[in-house]
Formats: C-alpha cells, structure tokens, sequence
C-alpha cells in the first residue's frame, strides 16, 4: 500500500538521490488511485488494516476462491471472511488443503483462521429461529473484524416478554444489530429501549404476504424510534461489519 | 320484513280464505330476495336489530345525508352513525335542525342520539397521536352498536413501557382493536401479550416508504403472533363493527 | 411461574423474616418479565392450557421436529399440531415410532393424537378445489382447538347457487372461515350473508395478475360487507386458531 | 379510398397509354398507407358511420371543444359525446350556444343531440352508488352508439339478495357490463350467473388497500368466471362502446 | 324450476287444501335458491349446450383427469377440452385407453374428440413465436366451442408489415383475440384496424421489466384503441371462450 | 425511578415494618414496567439528558406546539427542536412571544434557543439544491444534539469531481450523512471513500420514476459499498439524530 | 491538468532542487481529483461549448432564475434554456427585462435568443396531442443544442395509417424521439420501421392502470425492436439533449 | 425483395405489354406491405446489410437453432450472432458440424464466424464481476456488428478510484455502455464524465431489495446525467446492437 508518508519518503529519495526521476515517477503513475486505497481498499479484496478480508461466496468456483484464499494468505492474511459458502464447496476447500473454520448455520467459512482480539460490546437480536442464519453471518462479521459479540435469539415480539427479560442486554451494548423477517418490529422496540445505534436487518423468512422481506424492509424504515438504521434484505455481513465499525469508534479528545 | 313465520302465516291465511290467491301471489312473488334479508338488511341500510343504522358520510351532500337521517328517524331508527363527516357538514346538519351528537376528533356524527346500553369489554389501543382519528372511529362504532369500551392511546412499540404499565387493560378485554401507522407493530406486541382476538388497523399515517399505510398493513398481516387478523388501511368503522360482534358474542349452550 | 400471590406472599415472609432481605431480592429480581409468562406461553413453544401446541414444520428438520414432539410428550401435551409437514417427513417420523395423524391434504400431522371435547359451531368455507390444502389446515387446527367444524369446500362466486344453497350453514355457525384464491369475492359474499365474524383467507392459488395471492388479499381488504378481518396468504392456520378462539367465547355475564 | 380495383384499373390505364408510368408510379406508391385509411378513421375524430362521434373533454379548453363541436356540426355530426367534462364547462359551451344534452352524474355532454334508434339490450350493473359515475358513461356511451340500455345499480355482492332479484335481466341481456371498485367481486358473480358476454369495469371508489381501482381491477383479471373481460379503471366509455359494438353484431348467415 | 306460475299453482293447491301448509311452507323457503340452479351449470362441470366441457389440467393427477372424463363421457359428452396438460400425463391418459386428440404446442387435450361444426369467423394474431402457446390454448378453445379460427402468427408491431400485410383477416374477423407478451402493443395496433371486438391476452413471455406479464397487461389495459378488453396473463382459454360466445350471437330481430 | 436499590430499600422496609406487606405489594406490582422508564423517555417527549427536545410539528395546531413548548420551558429544557414547521406557523408562534430560532430552508424551529457545545465532526453532503431541505433537517438535528457539523451541499454523482475536490472533509468525518434523491448514487460513492459509517437519506426529489423517493431508497438499500445503512425517505431528522449518537460516541476502554 | 508529464517534470524539479519536498507532496496529493474538473463543467452550470445552458426551472424563485440568467449573460451565455417554467413566472421574468422567448405548449423559456445554426436532422413523434407538451420540451432542447428538428404529432399507433403515411420522415431521420403515454407503443413500431437510433420517452399522460406513466415505461423498455433506448417519464429535456448529441456525431475517419 | 425500381419496371412492362394486366395485378397486389421491408428486415431474421444475423437462442432447441444456422449460411450469412446459448447446446451443435465461435461467460456463440472490420470506438463498462455476463453479450453484439470495443470491467462506484483511473478510455470512446446491477449508479458517474452517449444497462445481479434489477433500472431512469439512456433488464444485445448503431453513424455532410 502507498499511504502519505511513502509519497513523502519517495519524494525525499529523489531528493537526495537515492532514487531515480524515472524509478519514482514510475512508482507514482500507478499510485494516485492505488492511494486512494491508503483510505479503504475496495471491499472485495479486503477491508482495511487490522480487520480480515472478505469474499463474496456465491456465483465463486471453489477454483475461484481457493485461488483467492491462496493469495491472501501468502501475502498474510489472516482470517479471510468467506460469505455465503454453502457447505458442499466448504468441504471442498477443506479437502484442497484450505484451513477452514466453517460456520454451518452462517454458511461462512473463516480461512486461514487467527486468534482475534476482540473489544467492545455488538449486541445482535434476532426475532425467530429461522433469522437465525442472518444473524449469525452478522455476529461472525462483527467478531472477524474485531468486535466482542453477544447473541440473543429468538426474542420477536409476539413474545416481549423474552427480549425484556434481557434489557440489560439492550443498555449496555455498544451497538445494537436486530435481525427480523415477518412484520420486522423487533428493532422498533430494541430503538425505544436502546440508547446506542441500532442497525435493522430485515430477512427473507416469512410467507405471503411478507414478499420476500419487503414487509419486514419497510417495517424498519417506518420505525418510530430514533437510532434506528436499515441495511437490504438478509444483509447481515453489511450490518456486522458497520457495527463493527461503530462499535470500535475512538472517543472525541478535545480541549 | 317477511320472516318465516309471515309466509307461514299467509300461508294460513290463503287455506283458510282470508286472503286470495291473487294476493298471496303478490306478496310472495317480491318475498324471496327480501327474505335473504332475515338474515341481513344490507350495511348502508342498518346493520340489524339492537344495532344503530350507519351512514358513509364522505362524498354524500349535506342534502342526501339529512334526508336519509330523516327517513331513518321516521322508522324510529336512533343512533344513526354517520362515519367520516366533516365539521363543516356537521354544522349545516345541526342548523338544519338535525339533532346531531358530532365527534371533531373522529370526524363522526351520532343522528338522532340516545342512551345505549353497552355491555362487555373492547379495548381500542392506537400507536401514535396521529393515529386517534381512526382509533376513535373504531370506538365510537364499538359504542353506538352496544360495547363497553377502553381507550389505551400513545402506546406504540418503540416506547412499549407505556403499553406495559397497563397490561392489566390487555389481559382483561374480550377483543382488543390495535391501531398503527408506520411500522404498524403494536398488533403484534398486543397478539403477544393478550388472550383474546385482536383485531389490527393499519393508518395512512406516516411518510416516505409508509406509502399511506402499506407497510404498516404488511407488517399486520406478517404478525407473527396469532389470534390477529386485519381490516383494510383506516378503516375504524370496520374494525369497531366487527369487534362489537365478537365482544358480544353469546356462550355455547351444549349439554 | 411467579404470580401476584406469590410477590405477596414472599413479601409476608420477609415481614415475618422467614425469608432474608437478599433472598427476596434476589427472587424479585428476576420476576418481573418472567411473569409476564402467566399471561401466555408463546406460539411455538405451545399456546396455552386447554389447547393443544404447534410446531411449524416448514424448514425443520425430522430430527428437530422429533426431539420437540417427544418433549412434549414427557411433558403430557396430546394432540400436537405439526402445520406444513410434508408428506416424507411424516412418514419418516411414524417409521420412527412418534404416533402421528397424518393430514396429506392439509400438509398437517396430529402427534399423540388423544380424543377432543369439540363444541360451538365454525363453518369452514373455500373456493375452489385448489384451495383446499389451505383450508383444510385452518379447519383442522380449528378441530384441534376444540372447536366443532363444519365444511362447505368448491363454493366460489362464479357459481352462487352453490353456495346460497347452503345459506343454512352460513346463518348457524358462530364464526366462518372463508378461504379463496383468484379473485378472492367468496368473502364479501359471506360477510353479506351472515351474521357473525368472517374471517378472510386469501390463498395463493391462481395464476397471472394473481400475484401469488396479492390480489385475493387485497380484494379481501376491500370487502364492503362489514363483519370481514383478513389474515396474511395462504395462513390457515392462523385463521383456525383465530376462528376457534372467537367460536369458544363465553357470554358475558353483567347484572 | 384506394381498393383492389382501382389497381386493376390503374393497370388498364397504364396498359392502355392513358395513364403515364411515372403517374402509375407516383399513385402506387403513396397508395398501400393511404388507403389504410378507409378502413377506418381514427377514434378521436369519429367513430363508424351509424355511430356518433367523441371527445375526450378532460384537459381541453371550453374554446377548443366548441370548436370542434361547432366543425362536427357542419358536417352533419349528431349526438357527438363530450366525456369527462365538467359542469362548469358545460355551463360555458350552452351559453355561446351549443346545444348540449348534459348529464352531471356522468360527467357526460351530447352535443347536437338527435333522436337515437336503439336496439337490442344492453344491462349496465354497478356495485356502490360511489361507481354511478362510471355506470352512467358506460350506459350513455352505449345508448348514443345505438343500444338500449338497462341501469341495475348498487347491486354490490355484499348484498347479494338485491342482485339475485333482478336475476331476470342478467339471463335476458346481450351483453352485460358490470361496473365496482373496492374488491370489484360483481363481475364474477355476474358471469357466473350470464350466458353473454361481460365486460368488467373497475372503478377507483374506495380507500386505503384499494389503490385507486387496482384491487378491483386485478380482482376483475382474475375472476374465476368466463366470458369475462375487462377496460381500463374507470373507463367507462370504452365499456360502452365495446358493449354496443357486441351487442348489436349480425347473426351469421351461413348455408 | 320453480317458476311464477308454480308459486300460483301451489297457492291455489293449498287454497283447495290440495297440499297442506306445511308442504308448501316447505318448498317455498327452499325455492329462491335451489331455482337459481336452473340458469347454469358451473364452468367446471360443463359450459352449456352446444358447447365442450372443460378440465383445467394443471395440478390435477392424471388419475383425476381419467375419472372425469370417463364420467363425462358416459354422459355423452364429447369434444371434452383439458387445459395445461403436459405431454407426459397426456401420454399416460393415451396409454390407459382414453381416446385423446392431443396439442402439444399448445398443452391441451381433446378427450372424446368428434367432429364440430365450425361458424363464424374468430382470428388468433400473435405477436412472437413464444406466444404461440397461449394463442393455440386461445385458438382450440375457440374451435372446440364451435367457431371457425383463422391464425395470424408471429406479427409482432417491431415488425408492422407482416400484420399489414394480412389486413384483409383483420377486417373481415367477427372478433379478434390478440396475444401478445413483451410491451403488448399488438392489441392496440389491431384495436386501430378492426371494426369488431378486440380480446387482448398478455403473455408471461419476455425477461426483465416485463415483470412476467405485467408490462404487456397494462400495455393492453392502456390500448388508445377503442372496442378493446383484457383477460388475465396466459389466460388463452379465457380469450377462446369469449371470442366463441362474441362470435356465435344472434343477431337483433325487433320490429 | 425504581432501581435495584429501591426494591432492596423497600425489602429492608418491610423487614423491619416501616412499610407494609400490602403497600409494599402495590409498589412493586406496578414495578416492572414504569421502571423501564428510566432507561429512556420516549423520543416526543425529549430524547435524554444533553440533548434537546424533539416536536413533530406537521400536523399540530401552533396552539398544540405553543403548549408543549411552554411546558417544556417550564421545565427547563432548552433547544427544543420544532421539525416539519412551515414559516406561517412560525409567525404565529414569534407573534405569540415564542422564542424561536426558526431555519426557513429546512422547516425547522428551535425553541427558547440557547448556546449548544458541539463535539465532534458530522459530515452532511447532499447531492442537488433539491435535496437541501432534507440535508438541513439533518445538519441542524445533528447539532441541537450536541455535533458539529460541516456542510457540503450540490455533489451529485453526476459531477463527480466537485465531490472528489473535497475528499479531505470525507476522510476527516467521524460520521457522514448522504442524502440524495433520483438515483441516489451519492452515499456508494462517499461510502466507498470514507472510512467511517456513511448514513444514507433517500429524499422525495424527482419525477417520473422517481417515484417520490422509492428509487432512491432502493438504490441506497443496494450500495456495494460497506459501511453505509439508509434511513426512511425524507428522514432528515432520523439521520441527524442518528449520527450525533455515532459522532459522540465514547472509546473502548480495556485493560 | 496534471498529465504524466507533469509529473515528470514536477520530480525533476525535485531532484534539481528547484521544489521542496513539501512543495512536490503537496502538489501531488492534491492532483488526482482537482485534474478532473477540466474534463467536463457539470450539467446544471452549462453543458459544453457551442451549445446552450439549461436551468430548471421548477422548484426555482423568479428571484434565483433572474439571477442565474443575468449571471449567464453577463458571460455572453446566449440560448439559456429554462425547462419546466410556467407562464406565470415567464411573464415576471418578462416584465423585469429578462429577454424572453417563451413556449406556452412546452413550458420552456429560451433566454437571451440568439439565431441558432442548425443541423442534421432529428425527428419527435408523439403518441397524442396530450403529449405535446413533452414533445415540446424534447423538440426544442434538439433545437437550442443545434439540430434540425422536424415534429410528427398525433400519430399513436390505434390509427397507424397516420404513422405510416409519413414513413418518408422516419427513414430519413438521423436520430428519432418517439413520445407517447398510456400503451406506450410508438417506439416500437417506429423502431421497428426505423434505422436510426430511437430514443423513446414515456409521458404520465393517461389514466387508470397508466400509474402515472409506468406502463408506457415498461412499454417501452420491453420493445421487441432492437435500437430503442428509454430515458426517465417527462424526461423531454434528457431526450432532446441525447438526440442532439447522437444527431451532431461526426463519422468516423480510419485510414 | 420488391423495391421502388421493380414498381417501375413492372409498370414499365405492362406499358408495352411485357406484362399483362392481370399478372401486374397479381403481383402489386402482394407487394405493399412487402415492400416496407425495403427499410428493415425485421430482427430475428437478419438485421440489414453489412451486420449479421440474431437468433435469440433460449427457448429454441437446438434442431430449431441448427436450422436456422443452415438456411443463413446457404444464404451466405456469416457472423451469425446466438444470444442466451447454453454451454450444452453450443456443444450439441458443435457435434453436429456447425461452425461455431462460443463465447461461454456471454453465453453467445457466433456461427459460421468470419473476420469483422471493427471500426470506431464503442467501451463496455461494468460495476461488477457478475455483471459481466450482460456486459460480454453487450461488447461481442457490438464487435459482431462491426464496432471495435473497449472493455473496462469492474469499475462500480463504491472504489471510484478504479473507474477514474481510466477516465482517458471515457473521454476518447464514441459510445459507452455502462452495465451495472444493484445500485446501478455506474452510468450516472460515467455520464457526468462522457461527452459521447451513454446506454445504461441493468443488470439482475442482487439480493433482497435489489428486486431482480428494479432497483439498477430505476437508479438509471433517474441519472441526474444528461446523455443517458436505458435498455431493458439482461438486455446486453440491445445496448450492443444500439451503441453500435451510434458508433457507426455518418458525419453530417451539409454545405
């Protein structure tokens, strides 16, 4: 990566001769897009210093993303996020060689796996049973990149009693994910509890009328509690990996 | 009206030569259809015995309202519900002498007014303040067609301590009407909580992707709790119609 | 569970120092949402005494579904309603020895089947043919709750003597299921012929500009007959559970 | 008008030296477009001979239709439909002197009116009376195009009785055009019950899941009933015209 | 059939005690309804007379289909159209000794097939060749019904010379049914030619934005062509059987 | 407010007989649930401690506004933001001898203003001069609660490099809120260079298949860019509160 | 611009000292993005030279028009176009001296005239005289950018003989707009008459199942003819300026 | 094919008697509508000179494919362009001799493959790595046809830097598509940076609320950049075809 200070030093080198005109302009011709990188490289072929990277499984060839792992991992990388791999190809990569903490019921597998130090407080709530999957490709995204994680499943509002029974839960978390399909209210009432953000994820699960997650969808866009944000339907690496975000957020030093 | 009894009693009468063949033959020949109304005068007309006469007041001039009022009142019909009636129209009503007990905040005229004997236990729970309007229709309706009624407004989800603070109200009624905009959650919470049939109203109240009440009728109809069923976007009167019939519902008599 | 009773009679032994202060404390604490527990169970772990528990079949695995049922079992439930348990998986549970009353064309299995007390009157009513599947569910999962079931399958509108020649069954039942596809008209008819709720049904049968139910659905949402609540597509279930509550009311009983 | 035996003729001409070949040339040419045009002028400007004439009054000026009215006139036009046009306009167009036949209730204005001879018969049936409107640019449209017409309004299927009593005019009419908004069930009954054809008309009556005429209209697609098609919402006039078209065709002389 | 003259009759009976009152009690409360049954058998048990009964295949085994048509035929029906039925179950119906006239590119069968006296003058346009389907189902319907069927296929409008170039079958059509899917124009193009009804039938065909038939549905619901209806998406037996009735009318005799 | 110390307290109260068992019963009893409320008053009656008060004033009378401002006046609070005012009701409220802060560009008041401290750095950018009303709501929001935020307005996608020009305040922000209508490109872009979460705010700006915010909301729903997470359209209010909570957050401390 | 020899030249200056270190990073960090901007001023500020501004004018004061105009001038901006400008505002802007060429039927204002040099030769066609107004729009955009514009109206595809009697225009056209509301259709005959590229425009003209211009949209973009492409409903500004665009092409010169 | 000259000749012919009367007859009889061809064959037989030939290969099979193959190449047509070709059927025709160019990641083979003159410059654009599927039927239909293409892949807007690295291919190409699924923001961003004609295609690439390509259609509908245009969803030949239809275009030759 070519971040400021290598523009400085490179600059430097050519002035006292260490480097050639023709060697640095070289190396800055490719840099001034490559140096937007220094900011975020583009998510697909990794986050950013300090989190993992991440492959998008699906519509991918075990080919496709062995040859990715591979590459990453020689070039270091640790704790390769892998979405939506379902387990046929996670066998597949595990009898290729590829070290693989794979996560059924997330459909994640996590290559080249690390000891990660995790800080911090994510809650994610899911509404069902049948969330669950989401929820947990989101709290694996959240630990992956760095986050502590708690889980509370199962607590949809049919049932309030169960998510009350836990709103100590709700009040200390740093960042909330609410996972839910069907009416999708589970995040208006972590929102009215919660007094940190709150990212929705509404699901797929459901029938009828709830079109494929368009009912929980607008459910979370219309919530009346404050706080509350929504990512797409089954989105649950985009929730993990924003609240991870959010959650890792250094305090303001001001005088 | 041509009840059973009335064909049984012509029929009497034509055996035994009080009435003509040619008479009885009239009377019949316009009977049939008329007699499917034993059953059930047609709603614009009166809903039944015991019940107040009901009149959709929207698009209908001032003109076409009191003379159905008059005519209603000739018939000795009290109560009369006139639904979705503007103050301005009220007010031409009342100066025309129509006696008229008007609801601002429901946008309902009660014509020709008199004690009702209410019985039983509805409770009407809205979400929001902008909700009331449709929350009051339902109440009003429950009370001219002969239900006690409870008021349990404000308590959407995203501040659900407020509805918790009066789960006694919940658990105590004999059919609950929950009305919401937005995200349309609380006949959900509601379902969850209460042991009775829950009747859910969705309202037009809400911006962007609220879509005049779409989602919160989505988000209804996905409740994931059971015993909660759905009346069309606003629509109080039905709502209150329909729980006055089950909170008034005799017990089974089987031996 | 922690009833009011017993808040009293803990406070009584701490009055009387039978119990310590931190022992009180302790048991206080963590009551207050448990006890919100008395009021209701929720639906999937069983939905409260008197009726029977339901497991939704769909997306479980035999395995999963056989370890619930067998729970139950230890704990006394009879008559446990599986909803959409296809026609494999039900014999895969038998050949393992669960008894089971398999339903093939409502998708529904009844496990340890026991004698019902069935009373009051609820009138099953559909469409088509092809509506069957959804109306059997709500029609069994009525029966399984302890409500008398009566059947008028293949009555759609565009045949309406069928169904006015058996208005008798229409005006007698205590609540009426009405469960139609395509168009979804079956019922406003009803709603127009009897007196008591109607309960609405949309189904996804159809095809075209039938939208996988939305149009009966919203066809159903615009009834002009009063007396009419909707449920989400395709959910007999819910309007079984629904109609067996209504049918089940007790009088009232005022001085 | 340009028909095969001005071909012929053409080629007799050509044959003979009477018509030059660039003449022929020039004539063929130009004539497979042109002579379309015989086969039928084009809506807006006049429909059939024995027909009258149409302007779509909505969204032109008092100025533009009177003078259109006033060319039609000349021209020997009577009975020329105005639809959509309002009262206001109405008022303006008989005072600079057009005659004018105005029907408030359907928003429809004949000009030049002339005695019509009308055949056959026509049933126009309507649900509500907030879908008069539509009924009566249909039943109009229908008796200016040359067919008698029978009105059997607010028939809607929530009162069924009132339908099955006119029983006799659905089995005696040519063709039927069955006109409702909310759920738009009529149709399907009426199919049902009809040997002739029906054309279906949703309205945009109704509020909240009506969506402006589409339940009804998706509610008319799907009717379960043949012999049922369907216009436009709220398109009256279309209904009209296509049901005089229907019902005054010949019968077919064949040996 | 309980006609006028029968209620005479049965008055006068009892007036000279020829029956008891209870006996016409008894027949008179049944009467309204069971008389309806006269007017029509229901589409699915058999059109009318003159015409072909009608299966809808699709989703009923082929044990099903044998047993109505054996029954049928027993009946002496014959010309017995099944819809949606695919090549397999066809083969099977074939391989158990039904008599089978069967379509392939159109999936329906002719059970019992006969000779048919074939009037009138219907034509079939279609604007693909992945129409075509829909306009066979369209086309058989039609022939089976007893109407002569010319077809125009694959005169889509992006290629408006081929449809120009046959308008002599469009002028001289008795009614047209047109199919169309992708932007369905084709109805409106022909709305603008004919002089007799127009059946618009909007196919499934196409990808993207033409959301399985949506586009070509409101295409043909918006046709500028007055004289035009629509029928649902695919529904190609719908528009045959309409086209038939249309066809086959009688012409006015009045004096 | 009922802690743990309290229900502690009042145990020791009944232990040693300052408090009865059955006042001590009634305590508790009503416990659970007000004692919620000390986690959070709702949002429309102030948001918490350090932030200002919240008034949706689309829809209140200034009658109702100038109450609740006076009562929150009394009670100190301070910054009460006044949402969706329209300037007419501003000057009534002025007039009235409310003091307001009023912000014509956004539809926003704030009463009895006083000196906010501002922490932090909320960037809002928005995408046209169309979208500043939206972006406004937020900006303010964002500091009544405590942010300070930097404005950069009009850098639509489709001018890319007015947007790149100012990619120093995109990587200094703590938060950012995009708002845009039309196509909504703007929050991909920003979330694709920042490095901190992006909020997006679909607004109702546009025409045609705009429609009214929709596509702008799916576009944001689908941003490939990780990070970013959408609130309701128009919700300028919700994205500035939201991102105020982000901006001051705390940083982890562990050891 | 920043171009690589600039670059070149910015590190020998570095190597020879002629630039600092700091100097040189600093240049070089800023360069990436602030190069762009010669590539293109945005839309709103001016399109490109040789043609003419554009303001939109809807949502604008008279006051922010007048100054932009004024602005413009003052540079020697001649032709500005001002689309969506009602009379009203034409005439104040008018009346303070802003010179003013306005089209009533097309809403647009041309400020500053000055004689246009036009070439090549585009073609608009519309439906119907409905969807002039968004013809005008188009038509006269083509025109302020430089090209010969020649008007087909009223020729909807229900009368096709009109199309077809001016096929003359349509193959001569470099480029074509066909405009067109309810079905829809005209591009697609055109285009399937057409050799040019056709640029289809949807209006909201229509009523009923039209949704405000949606159906002619899908319409549109499901054309079976192959050189069609469809910009936004209304959007007559986007396709003038595209047609114009495609129409001034130069050819291509290879050798 | 007839053309104009054959008219002349012909007339010519009858002028001296070459031709009888009634073989001319005969033959201009046929002619009219045939002779539109002149302008345009329609798509799926053959596009014009100079360009090859189109089958839309799905829903074909491959005896139909192979026919179609043969018949063009006895006609002499090379270049034959099979769009929606699945790897197995390519095979199948292999096997049986065809010549075929199969180009698998478009799913397009090319037959009976002949060397092309590319001229111009038409670049191919996508945001992602699924997109380029479209994007690959895009850029071989535009080399088919005669158009030399550039291929810029995986350039989405959420790593800008990658796009801009390439502006110098943006600004030098005649004609760009931009392919994009999700947000489908890439045409508004190259719009902005293009001087030549953009065609936005959308592609279905997605999940959850990206509904199929609805939201990338709409996202592009609503581009704020002038110069863009839309095709249908997947629809990569007729972005192809079109920008190749552009790229060709003549200058303009005036004097």
């Amino acid at each position: 990566m070519f971040k400021d200070k290598d523009i400085m030093q490179l600059l430097q080198d050519v002035a006292c001769a260490k480097v050639t005109v023709n060697e640095a302009y070289n190396k800055l011709r490719r840099a001034p897009f490559e140096d937007l990188g220094y900011a975020r490289i583009d998510l697909h072929r990794g986050i950013r210093q300090g989190m993992s990277e991440v492959i998008y499984g699906k519509g991918k060839t075990t080919a496709q993303i062995e040859g990715i792992v591979r590459g990453m991992a020689e070039n270091g990388c640790r704790n390769v996020l892998i979405t939506r791999l379902d387990p046929d190809k996670a066998a597949v990569l595990t009898a290729r060689g590829i070290e693989l903490d794979y996560h059924k019921d997330a459909l994640i597998g996590i290559a080249s796996p690390a000891p990660i130090r995790k800080i911090g407080n994510v809650l994610v709530a899911s509404a069902g049973t049948s969330d669950q999957y989401v929820a947990e490709e989101a709290a694996l995204t959240a630990e992956v990149t760095g986050s502590r994680v708690t889980r509370l499943y199962d607590v949809g509002v049919a049932g309030i009693h169960r998510l009350l029974a836990r709103i100590d839960l709700i009040t200390s978390a740093r960042c909330i994910i609410a996972v839910a399909g069907m009416e999708g209210a589970l995040p208006s009432v972590i929102g009215g509890l919660a007094d940190c953000p709150v990212i929705a994820v509404p699901t797929s699960v459901g029938y009828g009328a709830s079109f494929g997650g368009v009912a929980a969808l607008l459910g979370m866009l219309n919530s009346c509690a404050a706080g509350v944000s929504v990512v797409n339907i089954d989105n649950g690496f985009g929730a993990g990996y924003l609240a991870s975000k959010i959650n890792q957020m250094d305090g303001i030093y001001e005088e």
